[in-house]
């Protein structure tokens, strides 16, 4: 929303190094599938549908000069605790994770961090609507799965990452288009606010 | 939440001077009212009531050295584009500005900035809750009101701030304690779920 990420990484977890070769890596490739999501937001917003915000990655401030305004010089990224996205559809408190995979067979788990599956399940206890929405980049297909499942599995961790089937017979398929590009909102009518 | 800010100082409008010997300054003060809100946040949370962030202060980062990790090296401040708080409370999204003044007669305006009075505008005609939680701190009483109100007199701006006649005619006076410091659920409760 309101942080940029030169060279369009997004780091989590581990230390990044600067990766100007590697532009098809696995940080752009989710930040691709993080626009479009975006894109459809800004749609969502601009028709009056929904009210979805991007959260921007926590950065940890260390020292400030203040001799001409204040000017942050040293910062550092830190690993997003909830979720990229949040927000307000028809009323309902509305919490989204939004991940891509080149994998053609399943979506590995270590994607998700532990406080994210703590967070989601808070979430879904206040009664809040709180998804995965998973892009296999590789079959050209993209998946609204509610978080209770996906928290199940990650916490029961009965295989390192989800099979494709399993997505394919517990998640909802998003219409993709042109505007809005992943079409998700119907989906939540349809199966979660009936 | 993620966010430190050196001096406890959250800047928003115009470029902030160290003032070490300013500790009863305006922000800080601010951030005194921020805090018993967190406090009572994590005091809902704790109960399994409410999930309620506070929203880190936007940073726009400048210059990032990879040299080392990922280290930030030129970043600002930036002024908040939507609220400081947001979550969710019995399924519904929730919205919240909390401002505190020590003016004995009434609540500047020049407190808000417009960006919040179109994204509070936004949440209700989304159907979110959206509340502004005005600490009144010479009066030593706290008051939640309908965004809607605050962004009515905002708009129509009879006056340049809003009496403390019109708060308590408009408002809610919010019980005060020890834990939670200020509890504020049971009138929304009262007052907007029923």
């Amino acid at each position: 929303m309101n942080v940029n990420y030169p060279g369009g990484i997004k780091p989590c977890g581990h230390p990044i190094k600067q990766q100007k070769h590697h532009i098809e890596s696995a940080a752009n490739r989710g930040m691709g599938f993080e626009e479009d999501i975006n894109d459809t937001n800004a749609y969502y917003l601009e028709k009056g549908l929904a009210l979805i915000y991007k959260r921007p990655t926590p950065i940890n401030v260390v020292k400030v000069d203040y001799s001409h305004g204040a000017k942050i010089t040293q910062a550092f990224f830190q690993c997003q605790s909830t979720t990229d996205y949040n927000g307000v559809y028809q009323g309902h408190y509305l919490d989204m994770e939004a991940k891509s995979t080149r994998s053609k067979t399943s979506f590995p788990l270590n994607n998700i961090a532990p406080q994210q599956v703590a967070h989601l399940r808070a979430v879904k206890k206040m009664g809040g609507l709180a998804f995965f929405i998973i892009n296999l980049y590789a079959l050209n297909e993209t998946y609204l799965l509610d978080a209770q499942y996906v928290c199940d599995f990650y916490e029961q961790k009965p295989r390192k990452s989800i099979p494709v089937s399993e997505i394919k017979a517990h998640g909802y398929l998003v219409k993709e288009g042109y505007r809005p590009r992943y079409d998700y909102l119907p989906l939540i009518d349809e199966h979660f606010l009936k």
